[in-house]
């Protein structure tokens, strides 16, 4: 048995519950994992009845869930590794959903701990997807436009109702006497580091936070101007107060090192090194194994595809990506981030809310898997929640064309797949177009590990070879990487992600004969892309069905 | 009791059985009605497994039926009204789906009467659905482009498959021996009246089925040229030649007198005239109570949407419309055929065979009734089974615009009718286009009787009242009126009708409200169907999906 075996530790805070990972620093094994569901609301998350756009969460459930899920992965690892123990434990890395902004009051702790605001739901943690800032939204956009048309630039032209800005204004306007009450609002990723390290006072800002929800780049400065955030409302200038002058810090530097009272309530050994916090989606990218020419890809209910590319040359600003922010992803780097606003749940409202007879997600892609692409005559858009990639407008909905009296349910799933994996394809070739290219792609997350028809058709509309990723909890690894990385068990990110990740052996290669097929479905799709997502096409609407029913009869004589 | 009461009996045959309706001449009621299937094949319909276009008829099975729902209507007449009895039947009508033509041997019966062709499917009745002339139709439609384009203007500009000359050709390419031993072919609504007057030597022809399915026009001196046929196929111009000199006439001349030998057969006085036959939906429109300004809309599986107008000032050819005959319907007018290919057919789809969870007609209709216009923010094409009227184009499918992820089936369920709603409104605004006024509309079929929610819509989407034929047969009821006008019974048809037909008291007015948001929806209706359908559209594609979430958002607030 070696007695120099290093271990660390990564905590991920998702949606619904948080997932403690020990992972072996040498190669990445992972000796045990444990997850613990927030305790409050509905799955974890506060609701509203009256208000389908409300969704918050209650901090006190991200430090109970710490302490469970910790202890419970500790107590695995023990079980499962003879070499395991916890004074091993060199390092901790943390990712979190974003962005998913509290408000904290003058005494360093969230406004949701004090008596007054206990049952306030302005003065909780506002959930990544609280879409009650919209109107905020669009106006900060308006006024960007205006003044700063650079902070759009870096966010893909159009600021989100689920971002930093726009929910503090949104509270501010909604809930006057908690925004009164804060002395500034922080990412859920940069506060649980802070906690852990006991650094509240002057919390460290992560980049992938800050730089791809909170308009913070080098170019002006860090954060946007007070004048600015002024001009929109005073409380967002106040609030921009305590950020001036901050750094934000990529995923290599620490936060600090975990307190002794924190040390005790977890069972790990006091002192340790507690690296900088990330979105959950780039330590996801960060898990699989990300590096230049690399696309992660997090299939679930939506994806968020993630690519890095080097400082220099500097990259052109790229129209439609949710962000390009140098140091986010991995230092060093920009980080790019794209993505479709419903992929699972596209499948999921077919299966579930439309719920054909007898209809199962299996069963359809039984049925739809015996279908020959190009066979059915049908084209979907995959907007039925959107674009965020690369149009970034939410103000659109699905489309499906091509249905006969005998179309039938396995059809329509098959086109809803195939639509999403058109839309993938758009967002490679955006990349490609600005220079960053796609040489590899790696897949991660729930679709990726169980649709066999999903992965091989996303293979066939692209013609790249899918490969997914080794690990099944991805973000968890990557922020494992993390504190592999700050405990100096690895001498860098990349060798940490060469030693600790990689991929399945077995891969989805194209077909090539679906793939023509799809060759020809592609410029179709991208017809109706433009024609109802920008107003634009080559190709007359006129054509379309009839080009449908051309390719459908020949594939149907075959 | 009056002892001169008079009655007329309508025959009518449908695609699955026959009807006679016996009427009380003097005021339309409705003494009795019965009805027999038609015994062969699939209801009535032989069917080919490996091909889903062909749909044929056995004629033994026409006339079985004529004895069976003749006999049984007498009886019941004469337990239903003491004043009936056989020998007051003063005349017949006919009416039969079409085109629906048979083959006719040197004997001047049928060849599916002869052994060596009794299990011959070509040798049947080729029923106005068998779609395996699609081939030859177009064929026809691009010679007819080339040579005589006057043609194709009196039939909407192209030429169908389910229609009498691509029919014949059809078989004398895929069953030479089947056409070469059939000396001439008859439509089943023709055959009819000379099989039941003893003129299958001298067949009357009627102007319906010549004019809109067999290209027969006054104005080229009856049907298409020698030269014209001959050049398609050498047995076209053969067929041609016992049809050179016919003249084709309308309901209100008599085919011929009943046979003795029907007589006896069916129970009735010899010697009684009858009438020359008509397609079922133009009898059904005259059952209806056609006249100039009403237009009939028969709405079932699929519509028939029926005008007349006056001779003088002569009719421009209006595009699109798939027939404008002098004297089809009513004598002495223009007989405008127009339709829609699937109206209950798409309602169909949805429930049978895409088939949400628990879904019916009923509880769809129930939810989607609660639904205000405007508020599910989608749009649809009621394009699945081709657009009959204005484009004329089978190649053409359905399209679903809108959806998100909480997209109900029931809000499908609507905006499919709404979708055949707005394509009966581009049918009477293409009448009215070119001069032809829609003054009244009257409805008639199941959906009529059977769906308010339907009609209501209907009535919005279009705003105009929508009024209800009185009788549920209305096609049966129509030849009875052929009946009672050979006979005597009444001066004219137009006599005949006001006398005979009505609509209820009950009629679907439009809402305000809801025709002011129709109104809305109706030119983003209109874009998808001219850029689709025509590749022109004045509207932006880009603006369609924004402008419905503005309508629909606008609604959901109210």
């Amino acid at each position: 048995m070696p007695n120099d075996t290093r271990y660390a530790a990564g905590l991920d805070y998702g949606t619904n519950s948080v997932r403690c990972l020990i992972v072996r620093a040498e190669d990445g094994a992972e000796i045990a994992s444990a997850v613990a569901a927030y305790a409050s609301g509905e799955e974890g998350i506060l609701l509203e009845a009256r208000n389908p756009d409300l969704a918050r969460q209650h901090p006190r459930d991200y430090l109970d869930g710490t302490q469970k899920a910790v202890q419970a992965a500790l107590e695995l690892a023990r079980q499962a590794d003879p070499a395991f123990e916890p004074a091993r434990v060199a390092g901790i890395g943390i990712d979190a959903t974003g962005s998913t902004p509290l408000p904290i009051g003058p005494d360093h702790r969230p406004l949701a701990f004090q008596d007054r605001f206990a049952n306030n739901l302005h003065a909780m943690a506002w959930l990544w997807k609280d879409h009650t800032a919209t109107e905020e939204a669009a106006s900060l956009t308006k006024q960007a436009k205006r003044e700063h048309p650079e902070y759009l630039a870096k966010c893909g032209g159009t600021y989100s109702s689920e971002w930093f800005w726009a929910k503090m204004w949104h509270c501010a306007r909604q809930a006057p006497e908690v925004s009164r009450a804060a002395s500034h609002w922080i990412e859920l990723s940069d506060w649980i580091p802070a906690v852990l390290t006991g650094t509240e006072s002057q919390p460290s800002r992560n980049r992938c936070a800050a730089g791809h929800k909170g308009l913070y780049h080098d170019a002006w400065g860090g954060y946007p101007s007070d004048s600015f955030l002024g001009g929109l409302h005073p409380e967002l200038a106040r609030f921009r107060k305590p950020l001036g002058g901050v750094r934000a810090k990529s995923m290599n530097e620490p936060a600090g090192r975990l307190t002794d009272p924190w040390a005790a309530q977890l069972g790990l050994p006091g002192g340790m090194p507690v690296a900088v916090g990330a979105l959950d989606a780039h330590f996801g990218a960060v898990g699989s194994g990300i590096r230049p020419g690399v696309l992660v890809k997090i299939l679930g209910t939506s994806t968020c595809d993630i690519m890095v590319a080097p400082l220099d040359p500097p990259l052109p600003d790229v129209p439609g990506l949710c962000g390009m922010v140098p140091g986010s992803v991995l230092p060093g780097y920009y980080g790019l981030e794209a993505g479709q606003s419903a992929v699972g749940d596209l499948f999921n409202w077919w299966v579930h809310r439309i719920a054909p007879a007898g209809a199962t997600h299996d069963r359809l892609s039984m049925e739809a898997g015996q279908l020959a692409p190009g066979e059915s005559g049908l084209l979907a858009l995959d907007w039925n929640n959107g674009n965020r990639t690369v149009l970034a407008d939410q103000r659109l909905t699905g489309l499906l064309l091509g249905q006969t009296l005998a179309t039938r349910p396995a059809e329509i799933y098959r086109a809803l797949i195939e639509a999403t994996a058109f839309g993938a394809r758009m967002i490679m070739e955006r990349f490609e177009d600005f220079g960053v290219r796609v040489e590899q792609v790696v897949t991660c997350g729930g679709i990726a590990e169980k649709s066999p028809l999903v992965m091989q058709i996303y293979a066939d509309v692209t013609g790249r070879p899918m490969r997914i990723s080794r690990s099944s909890q991805t973000c968890a690894l990557g922020a494992a990487i993390a504190g592999a990385v700050v405990a100096g068990l690895h001498p860098s990110v990349p060798a940490a992600c060469a030693a600790m990740t990689g991929v399945k052996s077995a891969t989805y290669d194209p077909n090539p004969d679906s793939a023509q097929v799809y060759q020809e479905l592609f410029p179709l799709y991208r017809a109706l892309h433009d024609a109802f997502g920008t107003s634009q096409t080559a190709l007359d609407m006129g054509a379309v069905m009839k080009r449908l029913l051309e390719i459908r009869d020949r594939v149907r004589n075959l």
